[in-house]
């Protein structure tokens, strides 16, 4: 059987270049990085190395800290709550902007600050699931301590213009993160020329291992830590360094950097290809722009058709695919973004999402599409909410 | 050049069974676990078979929680900051009681909720390094809100009574937690039988990778998490689950666990062999007594000798080995467990700690006794602070 991966927002493979560069550091150069032994000094090359890959990839300056973490979770929760202790809990500040489209990485975290007293505002995203900068300017007052903002949306990869958001708190004073997760590796991201405060990554979205991510934050900003303890990572981010996730992180990140033209026009092409096919059946819909959109998203709303269903009659075809309901939950769940940017409940549930990479090739789109097309028919043939034939319907496809 | 690696208690070689165990798990089998797809569900058998593991290796019952981590580190912070917003934010309580010598991951935790308000109490050790039972007793109060001890030292080795120091929290309604970073894989570990609410472990302690780790959480009780965001781990701990690591961990304890009687005998055998040979050296001295540490550990004191330039000299000799000053420091500190146990300056800065594995062999003990005794005569005669020569000192070495 064909086997065609099709949710590389929800994590991708490990590219084979990055996964040989952690091989020697398990059984073979195994020291703490820390210690003073060769053991330890042996591993400082390749951590230096490997730091080396991650601001040159982000773009970061001498005197900024890109801190290492074990996933954009960890580093949109110290973000969030490390501002909570800076700002909020010593009675500066006490309120946190954010939008309502957030990974709940974002989401639950703020939910959690606010049940501890934190004002939350949640900047609503329009039909393209993109917001309106002035409500951002209008949200802003005198006792806001962050905005954190997605910089691509993991359902819809709806880009965000994050500078011009940046801008828009710092010419109010106020800090501004963003969680990156899902531009880093897909498209050019700068976190200079973006001028973001804080930035969050997460190596598995772009080709690295999962259980490691960063932190960028500019200019050493200060930020309460998430994790006390020893002094690694300047004291910033305690705990034994994960040496070979590291390694392969900022090799994935290298690799992931020079495939961004490829990105832009391979993987664009196979997903524009993908998405006009789609757009080709009656009843369906994309959310968002193209030119607003990573070029390897789509998050299509097939009418009549749930989800979950379609998972299934595409996995059977060896496809895998997403609901977008969540890269976490495995229940049964509308889509999040669907139901955020104003959808029906009826559509929320028909939600797709196909997220490519640059592993995937045209004969694997083609038959993607012949797949989904098939599973398109053969659900709304027993689908109930699709009672009515469209025009065009039964002989079009 | 002979190389012998003596200092497991900072980090261990990950064992070849486990390296091969998550192999493929980065370019094969790479799908998100939670991914409703081939990808995804594929991975679960192997999820399952870790999680196994490490239930049986630790000793839960169904009825606990067992949540994967990155480190001990996270696991450590999180019992202390989720007791914190659980217990103390809500006012009911406003006290921790720990000891003087926890790992930083602990200390520098309750030092940071110090700062916010808890009242934190840290019990003094004896000359062995060890509690007194009574002081915990003593030290408990109406808003004691959780006990946190240490199984064993990271330093020393000395195993803590956790049973009984538990039972003792038990008894006044108190809740226990014991960094057992440095019990699990080298003593047996039974949380039953312990009777702990709350065990933190690292896989990189126990020949599983650096990067990953755990809490056992007794009877699924509430614990505020600390990283918040998606369902993973039933919405305990959120982040994308570090598939290679886990399936690593389970195995690494798996294999730990069926060396216990061989770290028990050979191990032991070693290090007692190793530690004769030191005591033979005048003016030495090992903390605490044998039975009631680790079998794999020595903490030394060699008048005389700076700890840093006993490194060097075995270091040059191909020797790993640590001034016990923290896993985690660069910096050139008299080791933190001398000064609790009361040892004067001086002394405190001549700790040498000696960690084995079941990877040494006699052979890279005898070397590693002959190489020791060198430094010891070479940086003796150098020496400003071991200004006199002891009895058989120039001849008995
Ligand atoms: C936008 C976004 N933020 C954060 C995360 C969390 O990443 P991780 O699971 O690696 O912590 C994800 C994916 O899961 C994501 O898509
Ligand atoms: C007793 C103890 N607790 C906690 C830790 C922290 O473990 P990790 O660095 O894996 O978070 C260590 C070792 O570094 C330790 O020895």
């Amino acid at each position: 059987m064909k086997k065609v991966y099709l949710d590389n927002n929800a994590t991708t493979m490990v590219d084979p270049e990055a996964y040989e560069a952690m091989q020697p550091f398990f059984c073979e150069k195994y020291g703490n990085p820390n210690s003073l032994h060769d053991y330890g000094s042996q591993i400082s090359p390749y951590l230096r190395k490997a730091m080396d890959q991650l601001y040159d990839g982000l773009g970061a300056g001498d005197m900024d800290d890109i801190v290492i973490t074990s996933c954009a979770t960890e580093s949109n929760n110290w973000v969030l709550k490390g501002i909570y202790f800076d700002k909020i809990v010593t009675g500066e500040k006490n309120h946190i902007i954010t939008t309502s489209v957030e990974h709940p990485a974002v989401g639950h975290t703020c939910s959690f600050l606010e049940r501890l007293g934190v004002k939350v505002t949640r900047l609503d995203v329009n039909s393209d699931g993109l917001i309106n900068p002035d409500d951002l300017k209008n949200a802003i007052d005198d006792k806001t301590a962050l905005v954190s903002i997605m910089w691509a949306n993991n359902e819809t990869g709806a880009i965000f213009p994050i500078k011009e958001l940046a801008g828009i708190a710092h010419e109010r004073g106020v800090l501004f993160h963003t969680d990156a997760v899902q531009a880093v590796g897909k498209i050019k991201v700068n976190v200079i020329d973006a001028g973001v405060d804080f930035l969050s990554f997460s190596a598995h979205k772009f080709h690295g291992p999962k259980g490691v991510g960063g932190l960028y934050i500019k200019n050493s900003q200060k930020l309460t830590p998430l994790l006390h303890g020893g002094e690694h990572m300047g004291g910033r981010r305690s705990g034994t360094l994960n040496v070979p996730y590291i390694v392969a992180m900022g090799k994935a990140l290298d690799i992931a950097n020079k495939f961004l033209t490829f990105e832009d026009s391979h993987v664009r092409r196979l997903r524009d290809k993908l998405e006009d096919a789609l757009l080709e059946i009656p009843d369906v819909t994309v959310v968002g722009k193209r030119e607003h959109r990573t070029p390897n998203t789509i998050l299509a709303s097939i009418k009549g058709v749930e989800g979950e269903a379609m998972l299934w009659d595409l996995n059977k075809a060896g496809i895998a695919a997403s609901t977008g309901s969540a890269c976490a939950s495995e229940t049964l769940e509308s889509n999040p973004i669907m139901e955020a940017i104003g959808a029906s409940d009826d559509l929320a549930h028909t939600a797709l999402r196909l997220s490519l990479s640059r592993f995937n090739t045209e004969e694997e789109i083609d038959y993607a599409i012949e797949e989904i097309k098939k599973a398109v028919v053969r659900l709304r043939s027993i689908s109930s909410s699709f009672a009515y034939a469209p025009k065009g319907y039964k002989s079009g496809l």
